[in-house]
């Protein structure tokens, strides 16, 4: 029976390409593995699986009864559904450690990082097993997403030297043009429901016991959202309420000015504004500096709701 | 302000030795760092202080506002009393996945080996630190007492690959001559008040919101308990009354017959009995081959009570 890799909900770059590449690792060790996914791919993702020659990964809800290695979370609101009916072998991850628990000893590759595939690239060193060209093409692509071509203060020289040596092993020559490349490819939202765009990267975040729900799209320029901003609005009130969630906010970072504009719906306005010490405007607000939701926007509401 | 690197309650040799080798490798790194405990030490671990010359680290309870590595364990019951108020920076274990959880992004360094010492020779190699001769002679005896000199079901090539480079470090020839010294002095429970003998390897577990306490006593030979035995049941009743929990186990684990005697105080015998699937009699049983409390005694009543 093999192990099934599969990162988190809504997947994003990191969780497939992170799964393909974990699962090829544990196969050249002797581990039979498959990689999986928990939701449809997002643009940026195709761009990626599609430059390197990749297939996505099968798409599978359920592992009840089987052995599973988890990519890019350790919370429970973030895994498949039934994950306390399988054996989670192992957890790869650079988030903060969440509520997930096991019944059994496991492995934890956990690194305060940028991406989690610079934490699988430390895995590969480890076992000294190489990396074909083309699994590194997409291990850069997915650092180079998750640090926002290292802008994000999420990345770290650890991430840098990552991607430097996976772009030697996958013979790249302008990491950061193939950066730009896959920005644009995100920052392509027209004519894309709201809901779709809400949900291209979406997480729920167990906020000592209030859900709470983030998003985040990334582009190059904010007046892409110009034209669909209310709708956008309009479409997280409607997530909030569906999911019976505390809150929702919705992050649209501009990865060339280097902040992000906050939509926020919420049942605690004075909470959210006291956690990122600003004032909204109707319910929106320009954060400065603000690109990783991880490091700059889950933490302080996290404390806020302590 | 230092990183204080810390194992759990009731500290064995692994949370102390670990504690004492994991502060050197951060120290060596540039990252200040200072060994701690939250107990007193076993006569065990005094001796192999001893024997490689260190002193016991520094007992602190408290840890609120500070950085803290987390050694051995990954659980709230066992981790500082406040641990909520500090800032975990790291986690090195070998065991389940338990329930602390964090607020920012950390390392994680668990693998499912028999040792917390093996996984910081882990570090050690990744760090290409070189590991003093007395760390090594520490660390050594730590991997022989979690994993019962190579007996023990927890026991894998990594924990034995480990000890042989250890002892080639530390100059060490008959290293399980030292193990055998080891548990000789493990071994000496006369005159020893009966609370103190219960406590010496102690772990409360939180068993889908019931409190369960195992205790653990390895020796060499289970003749050593005739005269006390009483002592100790009367002692593991009190402290299932005194601490509300839901039951408490002590095995006596004969090292040499490969088994365990478990003595069980509890709300619920058909439920622990089911677990281990046994017919105990005056609340004791003999579990033949029964050697790990964290690989044979927890997962079976983890999962009864699941």
């Amino acid at each position: 029976m093999p192990v099934y890799v599969v990162g988190h909900k809504i997947p994003d770059s990191d969780s497939i390409c992170g799964a393909i590449a974990l699962a090829h690792l544990k196969n050249q060790i002797g581990e039979a593995s498959v990689a999986t996914r928990l939701g449809d791919i997002s643009p940026e993702t195709a761009f990626i699986l599609d430059k390197f020659g990749f297939e996505a990964p099968e798409l599978k809800l359920s592992y009840a009864g089987e052995e599973v290695y988890i990519v890019d979370h350790s919370e429970l609101t973030q895994a498949p559904d039934d994950i306390a009916e399988a054996t989670i072998v192992g957890i790869v991850d650079h988030h903060k450690l969440g509520d997930l628990t096991t019944s059994t000893p496991l492995e934890c590759w956990i690194r305060p990082v940028g991406c989690s595939n610079t934490v699988i690239k430390m895995m590969y060193d480890f076992y000294n097993v190489e990396i074909p060209k083309n699994i590194a093409g997409i291990m850069l692509c997915a650092i180079l997403s998750d640090t926002v071509i290292f802008k994000s203060p999420t990345c770290t020289t650890a991430d840098i030297k990552c991607v430097e040596a996976l772009a030697e092993i996958a013979g790249i020559e302008d990491f950061k043009a193939l950066g730009m490349d896959m920005f644009k490819v995100k920052s392509a939202v027209e004519g894309t429901p709201a809901r779709d765009l809400v949900m291209r990267d979406f997480k729920d975040f167990n906020m000592n016991g209030n859900l709470v729900g983030i998003g985040q799209l990334e582009v190059i320029d904010l007046s892409v959202f110009d034209d669909i901003k209310a709708d956008l609005e309009a479409d997280i009130a409607a997530l909030k309420a569906e999911g019976n969630r505390h809150s929702v906010l919705l992050l649209l970072t501009d990865i060339m000015k280097e902040g992000s504009e906050m939509l926020i719906v919420t049942d605690d306005l004075a909470k959210v504004e006291s956690a990122y010490n600003c004032k909204s405007v109707d319910n929106k607000v320009w954060l400065d500096g603000v690109l990783s939701r991880k490091k700059q926007v889950v933490p302080p509401l996290q404390d806020a709701f302590a």
